[in-house]
């Protein structure tokens, strides 16, 4: 039998496996929260690649793992072994459509490519490679929850003793396997007994900080104080925040950082304000065949997500909008990256490379 | 007969009175805007007073406005003429627990209340006091209008042609007697022929510049692009913005500029991108009793203006929040302020004093 890896006894599950390698993916739909708990099913990989691009599962680490799973789901389409393999490059190529933005998306889809490709070398029947993409999409996920536990710890130290901390969109247990990055380095913080308050920044347009990281805060009972974005620069004024952690999208060989719109200008808003600013992400999170990040692809998302926010009008029909989902926040203005190998600090080529190798 | 000032051929009119001293006020209710343009009729000074601070009528010179006619309504309900100062003064007090960040709204309740004490002096009937008082707010209406268009004709010439602006909240017709403030400034530059794009903030949490300055901007043929409060910083940084215009709460006798909440962000997210900050408002934005921004009180509103944007709640249950209405910009942060009596610039003390006179 092949198990699911435990994760943390966590309140949240975003991603879970249900079942073996005929079994289903499980998501816990995001765009609920925070007033409904609700799971989605998804049986086959059209549900999951809709899933992931209308955020039911987002964060880079997540969909990473759900794409993953969504490989063995679309596998399973296959009529016999012999069309399992064009199946399975069919099923990736089409999931990575989905969000240009996460490398991590890329990174295990590629993962899971060179799992198939090799499990077909001896030639084997459906069910046996379909058992291997599933091994290998645990294993991603057991992955991503060790190094979220390993960045949990090597960046809590960073969180002052009866000080504030900023975070912005939502790096939590909900956007990786477990735990989550940012968030990971508070929650062990708080799992060694130091006191803090959380700033959470809501996060517009589609207010994950909001709805998931002031709820997963909630749970886990770590002191939050929800504020709009345009807030974050009057918190910093008033000596309410002595150090601000994000999480990342993708982060190129320099360590310029993609993240939720928004994070560049909360790093100039710290840098202004003297205020360390970090950013946490596994290795995954790293593509070292960017050198910097103008290289960074941008999604541009749908104007009614600001337009229609709410499910309800509030902006004049017809208005220009411009929706761009991240933003690439310079190396310069990073005090440090926190990554399950430690902390990169100060942030530069060289210093990424001899943390993260490549 | 007393007539209402005329306005400039305005799309929007915000504040209008409706008849002779029996008449009543007329406000566009932009809680409203910009679905619906509904216009509330107040009868009497509780109307007022909630229309004030539910946000229907708002924007510093524009609720100043609202006040002084508020007070004309007040003094209606006198039962004689005997009765009519303690009622001025009763409705006076009354109107200035409305909202307490603006200064317009207590200096227009002041010369208000100057208007009403000279007026008695005669002892004169309760109709011609209702009549004085009419006309003294009609002054401050006409006044006003008068203002925004000096402050346009005095800041047109800080547009860039060809460049981008951006504006944070409304500071627009809608929140003046006529033509607003920041807005004058650009609604002057394209009646002057300069072509220029504007780039509004959405203005969390109640989304004035989404509501409000894109739908004035769209009335008026002037191009705009919404964007959230949290895409500033990426729009600067792609050098789409030349300039900022913002208007004006309460400025202090050194510059110190209250505005919106997340003002004081654009002008930091300016400085470090050396984009120039104005600040445009009429002379009676000031109050020189104040040195600088520290004694300005800061109003907090309702957290559930946050957690319950429109209709519907997005964030957990219980979770604190902090909901400041406004921000103070030190005035070191500012290039300048277009008033009506010409730009101050640099902004020292010495230089307000100069053109400000006090």
């Amino acid at each position: 039998v092949i198990v699911m890896p435990a994760a943390t006894p966590s309140p949240v599950r975003p991603v879970t496996w249900v079942g073996g390698p005929e079994g289903h993916l499980r998501l816990l739909d995001q765009t609920r929260l925070p007033t409904e708990v609700v799971y989605k099913d998804c049986t086959d990989v059209d549900e999951v690649w809709e899933a992931i691009k209308m955020l039911r599962v987002r964060g880079a680490p997540a969909i990473g793992i759900a794409a993953a799973y969504g490989v063995v789901l679309g596998v399973g389409e296959a009529k016999n072994a012999t069309l399992a393999w064009p199946k399975a490059q069919q099923v990736i190529a089409h999931l990575k459509t989905s969000r240009p933005t996460a490398v991590n998306l890329f990174w295990a889809l590629d993962r899971m490519e060179r799992t198939a490709r090799q499990a077909l070398a001896p030639v084997m029947n459906l069910s046996s490679f379909q058992e291997r993409l599933l091994r290998e999409a645990h294993a991603i996920y057991a992955e991503d929850a060790a190094m979220c536990r390993a960045i949990g710890e090597a960046g809590a130290g960073l969180i002052p003793a009866g000080g504030g901390v900023l975070t912005h969109c939502n790096a939590g247990a909900l956007a990786t396997a477990d735990y989550g990055t940012a968030l990971a380095v508070m929650f062990v913080a708080a799992e060694q007994g130091k006191k803090f308050h959380v700033y959470a920044d809501e996060t517009r347009p589609l207010l994950q900080g909001a709805r998931l990281t002031a709820w997963e805060l909630q749970q886990r009972r770590v002191p939050v104080t929800l504020i709009c974005d345009n807030m974050a620069a009057q918190v910093m004024k008033e000596g309410k925040v002595q150090v601000a952690v994000v999480g990342a999208d993708r982060i190129a060989a320099n360590g310029d950082t993609a993240n939720k719109i928004g994070t560049y200008g909360v790093a100039v808003l710290c840098h202004f304000h003297g205020i360390p600013f970090y950013v946490a992400a596994p290795s995954s999170t790293f593509d070292l065949t960017l050198a910097d990040g103008t290289g960074i692809p941008i999604e541009q998302r749908d104007p009614k997500e600001v337009t229609h926010g709410f499910g309800r009008q509030t902006a004049p029909e017809g208005v220009a909008v411009y929706n761009p989902a991240f933003d690439v926040t310079p190396a310069r203005l990073i005090s440090g990256i926190i990554t399950e190998k430690g902390v990169i600090r100060p942030v530069t080529a060289e210093n990424v490379r001899k943390v993260i190798g490549g």
